[in-house]
């Protein structure tokens, strides 16, 4: 009988969940879909009923405990949501202590993309690092920061970021108040919002941007070059600010790497001597949306781990 | 008989030395002159010497360790300097060892930007937190990160290279190989560069554009202005990528705060929402030059801390 641990993803519609074992094998998935209309308690119920069920189908096995990613500011001592734009009539809601007193078992509460950043270190493309950034192109960007194997939260919670990073002073007006952030001009939103000032169509996707390119479209080809040229401001940066080994990208962008990949390494290479000086690395991440699920999952082993280091004062 | 530490602040031409005990106490203070034409072996001799003469009029106290700053990367498990540009002779120096042999006591050796935010933390302006970034004004820009009460020091030791932050993409180019990075903006040498170019002369220090400011000049305030809005601008980027609750500013151009730090405040509350929505702090550090001894000082504090807490496998 091996132990395990379960990985929950909320998501704005979907509900995902995994039992993971400690050595990074998915035992069982279940999702479920989610609805915010009836308030948090019903989000909680749903929650504990689909880790029941996935418990339930992983009998045999001991749970170690429940890591659960959530799109928002999280204040991770107390388990609840300081701040999400994403699930509404969470603010302050305390989702940790609602679950646990269902289920019983320890449930540790994350950021979501601070979860896949852990992801990623644990199963995914740092596996070989103690410390790592990953950034998150999607409507936004999100990002986390491993640091000797542990996230970085900040003190309220909101470190990471790395979307509303200002990559160009009199850039794009951005809704948080500021010009030029970042996700203004590398998200897959920002794709699709310079595809259309390219006369692709008012409606343009980022997918849509990148086909064209792939058919050798000059103009889609540019925006591609100026979204890998931003992140690669922001990516020197934080070259400079961490000296960090590795630098991994994920989202929906990601399979046209080959069209922004070179601007943003070019970027890169001229802006920051630390790059161009040590090995430093700039990698596509390895585990698309299950990076969440795994980074959650490995919350509870690491804090097992934790307990397990004998101390006293 | 009281324990204490010693601190020491190699600079390019001066070395200064102080004894301080456990509560940030200075016993004693010593100072002298070095040459780096003799090589790095010199250099060492002079600073164990100095040391020593410290130790000598510190008789019936007990020395706990020594804390060396340098300006340069250094690697930190392997006490040697791997980067220096300020310090000819002593690349891949074993600096550590070197001293330790002469002396016979540990050493710990830093950089001597991280050893003036670890001094902030410890008896500066940072007292009240455990994790704090100091940004240092001079000839460049240097910083450090001080987390959880320790320096991140990054892969090779270049954390915390805030002066080569672009601020502006295509601003002002610099000798490292980028353009408008945050010390071609909003250093001393900056503040003297822009008085220049407002014709206050080709030889015009800062502290003369600052005198001019005082006067009233409206073109030297300009200079300030534009200062601080490059320094919001990399100090919002680092508060949305760390959210921690304290950013100091040290070095020359200290004493033009009221003429810089109104755009600054500015610039970092119109583009850092985390900024306005928390509280963050941006102030002046309060140790002046002394804040890299006070760290070097306090890293043996430090190191003796660790060692006491007992751990077993």
């Amino acid at each position: 009988m091996g132990s395990y641990s379960i990985g929950v993803d909320l998501g704005g519609t979907n509900l995902r969940v995994a039992a993971i074992d400690p050595n990074g094998k998915i035992l069982r998935r279940e999702t479920a879909t989610v609805s915010f209309d009836g308030g948090p308690r019903q989000v909680v119920n749903r929650i504990a009923a689909t880790i029941e069920r996935t418990r339930e189908n992983c009998a045999g096995h001991e749970l170690c405990g429940v890591g659960i990613g959530v799109p928002g500011f999280i204040d991770i001592d107390a388990g609840l949501i300081v701040g999400s734009a994403n699930l509404p009539g969470f603010q302050g809601f305390p989702v940790r202590d609602e679950v646990q007193q269902r289920l019983g078992i320890p449930i540790v509460l994350e950021n979501d993309a601070n979860a896949a950043a852990l992801g990623e270190l644990w199963m995914g493309a740092g596996r070989s690092v103690k410390d790592l950034i990953l950034l998150t192109l999607g409507t936004g960007i999100g990002g986390g920061i491993v640091m000797n194997g542990k996230i970085l939260h900040g003190a309220q919670g909101m470190a990471g970021e790395f979307g509303h990073m200002t990559v160009i002073p009199e850039g794009n007006p951005c809704g948080c108040g500021n010009r030029g952030c970042l996700e203004k001009h590398a998200s897959a939103s920002a794709i699709a919002a310079m595809g259309s000032m390219m006369h692709f169509g008012h409606d343009v996707t980022a997918e849509q941007v990148y086909e064209l390119a792939l058919q050798g479209n000059e103009r889609a080809k540019m925006v591609f070059e100026s979204m890998g040229r931003a992140l690669g401001i922001a990516i020197a940066n934080l070259i400079h600010i961490f000296n960090f080994p590795l630098y991994l990208i994920s989202g929906g962008p990601l399979p046209a790497w080959n069209y922004f990949a070179p601007a943003m390494l070019a970027e890169v290479n001229s802006r920051s001597f630390v790059f161009s000086r040590t090995e430093t690395r700039i990698e596509k991440a390895l585990l698309g949306s299950d990076a969440g699920l795994y980074g959650a999952a490995y919350l509870p082993f690491q804090r097992e781990a934790a307990y397990r280091v004998p101390t006293s004062s």
